[in-house]
């Protein structure tokens, strides 16, 4: 095991493209070997809690000299629950862990290098925390559905072919969903670009051939000073949803309120906690009549 | 008039915040003093010719110490040109103005100011050149449709209500088409937001009441060393022309070869000089049958 975060992160990476298997074993091992140096890393610092503007929530910044990491969410984050249950979290056995045990243990698995990551690069790197992420996820759902993801789909239409770069595609095999997952740290203004892209996959292939689920990470920004922000835009993304094509789910690690509200009125927008996509993995997969 | 370009930005900016009105006299008269400005701070610059990937274009960039500004057409820059028409073109008054000297002038137009910014802003302002630009292109068409843009839309759709921000709109009055108009100095991978906003409007008003034109500056992209390279991606436009949206002209002051040729075979995207918008421009205003 290396005594260095960015080290271990190095060595997933290597192995990420080496192996060609994201669901695979040895990526497990090394994904385990980025957190848990990650939480090691983060157990010598000292944090400070922040101002959030929701007083349901309580973030807190790691911090390293004058740089601070990301916010993160107090009552979601526990090295003691990750450090038990992320061995099991990371091969999908999930037998008898309660459901805020998992949402805890998965939060912690996919902050900790990223706050590590805000800190050692002094907030600047914007990369490795994005790439981290998307091989958690990539990792997580490969292995749930038995398969790799792709990142480009093949357009062909009469004489006209070409391939249109995506975030993951999932093929489940024959008579069953396809899934269509875009993976953000946290979407912004750039949110746009799922519903367009499900939009073309809806259009190349048919509405609902590909389910499309957007999984991320947390909406929080930094203040300045030490404050914390959900930053929401949830009446876009009502109109997207209506006018552009329909996302199937969208889960996050940190739910943010007000994109969970949009799940109770129309367009029924389903916002979730990334746990439950454990749960329900298997009714994502059978194809079914819209409901 | 002030001695330093971006002194003669900020009155521009003080001055479209202020007179509301930025197909006005007043805003003419900023933007030429920011032009003019700019001209004769770059006429006291060094530059360099950059190799080139495409033997038909040469481009240069100017140099200050060690920075560069972004790269710029030769055969397109033209401060004579731009010093005898710029007025008459801010006036939309192109009586017997040859098409070249139209597109030198424009191209001239256009990059001065953000060639400047490059350099005084060591190449970290990428705020101001995309807002110049944005005020430029304002300015012109509102005044050749002698109507302001707008910058967000109206959703209304029986019990929802919300505003979609949008780059400009313009309404052109009963009868008359209305325009989608974003302006980007490059696209690059956010283009796909252009498409996607127009599918919006497709949605909520109708398929053909508001016609997409998309202006952009160039697809230039400085290569390390003293190089330069367009970045396009024709393949990606085409599956967006399909199957997100249609729209009706995009227009370049430096246009890349790879869009041109994207207008003589389907889907048929009209990329073409922003110089062919003045010659066209009643006939995009006019309402007809899709063609």
């Amino acid at each position: 095991m290396a005594n260095d975060p960015r080290a271990s992160y190095d060595l997933l990476s290597g192995i990420v493209s080496d192996s060609g298997d994201l669901k695979g074993d040895i990526v497990s091992d090394a994904l385990s070997d980025v957190i848990m140096q990650s939480l090691a890393y983060l157990g010598q610092k000292q944090s400070r809690l922040l101002t959030c503007d929701d007083p349901q929530k309580e973030y807190f910044s790691f911090t390293s000299g004058k740089h601070k990491s990301r916010p993160v969410n107090k009552l979601l984050f526990s090295p003691a629950d990750a450090a038990k249950y992320s061995p099991r979290v990371l091969n999908c056995d999930l037998t008898s862990i309660e459901k805020d045990v998992l949402e805890r243990t998965l939060y912690t698995m996919a902050v900790a290098y990223c706050a590590v990551a805000d800190l050692l690069g002094k907030g600047s790197d914007k990369k490795t925390p994005g790439t981290f992420f998307e091989v958690l996820i990539g990792h997580l759902v490969g292995r749930m559905f038995g398969v790799n993801p792709k990142n480009s789909i093949e357009v062909q239409s009469l004489d006209i072919s070409g391939s249109l770069p995506t975030d993951f595609t999932f093929d489940l095999g024959p008579g069953r969903n396809k899934i269509h997952m875009p993976v953000k740290t946290s979407t912004r203004e750039r949110v746009i670009q799922v519903w367009a892209h499900q939009r073309v996959i809806d259009g190349v292939f048919g509405v609902g051939r590909f389910k499309g689920i957007l999984v991320c990470l947390a909406e929080t920004n930094a203040k300045p000073g030490f404050g914390v922000t959900e930053v929401c835009l949830p009446g876009q993304w009502t109109i997207y949803q209506m006018f552009i094509a329909q996302l199937h789910r969208v889960y996050y690690f940190d739910v943010p309120k007000k994109y969970a509200e949009l799940a109770s009125a129309y367009p029924f927008i389903q916002v979730k906690t990334f746990a439950s996509f454990f749960s329900e993995a298997e009714t994502l997969a059978k194809a079914a009549p819209f409901s």
